[in-house]
């Protein structure tokens, strides 16, 4: 008997891009098919999945039949309109965009949390979560599982992948502008050399420089000053760890990184909680690296961390003053299990129930 | 009669260098004299003050005879050791190392936050905060004042000049390093980027990558996890505030910046506070630019800040989840308010009294 049928809408894209290598790389391949499927102007690309050349399929209402289980790596309002298509055609569709994330029809799910949700899916449709959330919900888990979270404070350093492609372009692009310059020095003087490369601010995915530079932006504006990022960690999280009164307070910054994104972690618990026992849990997680022993220089950072599948946890310390406390820091490749990884996850998960 | 004698100590350093632009900027002169002092291996140059060239004496303790106010920009070793002997010789030392900070007979002064303990200084030393700590101080002592603080958490997004000239640098070499390379897409890439430049990882003052890359450590390593950076956050919070039980969190990382330290600060007061109230007592202080306007994209970056001598504040939100709580960002120029402007600040009020 031939496996399920996987379809991975947004081929092409920065994420999708991601996806591919993860088929690559696995080791376990249930599938029996792949369908490489991606906008019209993409349709005709050829792209090597396990050994066999596969050509990129336009994104049509037909190319869902037969699909068990179809992945979405594309804008919301792409997401909002083929995935309900996809479903009605038979699959069940992992979506990674924010269309669907808060509707109560659709769970959102990060598989070593709570995959029990996944199988509760009335629009047969399910949710990735956004890549901030994700890239410290593994750690957030777990330890809640054992002391029961109340309180999460968060400042994100997120990185300029977490804007697609073109994010990245854009980084490279200020890093060649203002490296071997004397620049970071004077108000204004990123902004002039940017200039001088003819990188104008308005084309930049960005809000502000982000060479030599971090910028408390992500998102777009919501009530109160708060940025669409910053209400998805708290949604997000209150919702993928069924605490519907978790307190959240978000900060989210972007810097000058090229992919993954880190937090440092300010995270209450109902329960007395120490170092040792929290060092315990997380290394005991197979998608958690505990990397914690700073006597020899040794904590997570994005340069060690980008390109791989786990999530890297360390600077594990007891707060000082606030009782039930710890405070860390985590790195997640924004694009893996920020993004792709979770969302192929989910679907393997699915490959067992088909 | 000629006005009071000035000395600054370190001179040729990263924050001595700042001192003096400083000088050259200000429109009120109190002083008669300025002495510049540095260690023998820089005695002699010539540096121009306010027209004037001076030569740079070597440290003695006789250059410290009749100088009123002596300002000490050097390393924590060198301080302990000749802030005393200033003393001894008549001067009131304004010190900017660690030496004396936490020193129950050295006051720790924030001019706009409790000049009025710069009196009381029976060793005749008075201590300048750590830079991370004086980056949000105005804010935070302007809010304190009117709605009494109760509760710290920071993250830190703090610049190479931290580290001083060396790490000024060492930044800008990774910048040349890796600009116009495809790296920071894999695990180690960065690194080898690095080293393929010449640039061993021993040789930095960081320790690890900075140019693509955030590093969760500042300072030395200290009890139970905690970084030096973090207990200078929390003990220095303390004593400037006056607040001895004040409860502090902080995470101190160092990103690819030059000059100007960033915090996301998540504050917690004794009485209610709105964004409205926040937004009037911040944009009152002399020292503080409020730059919070989302919509049209502005808020404070370390580009638009570095170089200039007030505290920016943005990003300022009524916590949603906590009482009683503001979420907000704040930039500081790490060697100016951070370091020589506050010193001299100290030294400038003394000139009043003298």
């Amino acid at each position: 008997m031939p496996g399920p049928v996987l379809a991975l809408v947004g081929a092409t894209g920065a994420v999708g891009t991601v996806m591919v290598d993860i088929f690559n790389g696995r080791t376990e391949w249930p599938w029996g098919e792949v369908r490489l499927i991606a906008s019209p102007r993409s349709a005709g690309k050829k792209i090597t999945v396990r050994g066999e050349e596969l050509t990129v399929l336009a994104l049509a209402p037909e190319v869902f039949d037969g699909v068990d289980v179809a992945m979405f790596d594309v804008p919301d309002e792409v997401s909002a309109q083929w995935a309900p298509i996809a479903a009605e055609r038979g699959a069940v569709a992992v979506d990674n965009s924010g269309a669907f994330r808060m509707d109560d029809q659709v769970p959102l799910v990060v598989p070593e949390v709570n995959d029990d949700k996944a199988a509760d899916r009335p629009r047969g449709i399910i949710a990735n979560p956004n890549c901030t959330t994700l890239s410290m919900m593994a750690a957030i888990g777990a330890l809640h599982r054992e002391f029961e979270l109340r309180e999460l404070v968060v400042s994100s350093y997120q990185a300029a992948s977490g804007a697609g492609q073109e994010g990245i372009d854009r980084l490279q692009a200020e890093y060649a502008a203002v490296a071997g310059k004397e620049v970071g020095v004077r108000a204004g003087d990123v902004r002039e050399a940017l200039a001088a490369a003819g990188l104008s601010q308005e084309d930049s995915p960005f809000p502000a420089p982000l060479a030599l530079n971090v910028v408390p932006w992500a998102g777009s504006l919501k009530a109160d000053g708060w940025n669409s990022e910053e209400l998805k960690v708290r949604n997000e999280s209150r919702k993928i760890l069924g605490i519907p009164d978790l307190k959240v307070s978000a900060t989210c910054v972007r810097v000058p990184v090229v992919t993954t994104h880190s937090l440092a972690v300010h995270a209450t618990f109902a329960n007395p909680v120490t170092v040792a026992q929290a060092h315990e849990i997380l290394a005991a997680q197979p998608s958690i690296v505990l990397v914690d022993n700073p006597e020899a220089g040794e904590f997570p950072t994005p340069a060690d961390v980008v390109g791989g599948d786990p999530t890297y946890v360390g600077r594990v310390r007891q707060a000082l003053d606030f009782p039930n406390t710890l405070d860390f820091f985590v790195c997640g490749d924004n694009l893996r299990k920020g993004a792709a990884l979770n969302t192929y996850e989910i679907a393997e998960s699915l490959a067992k129930t088909l």
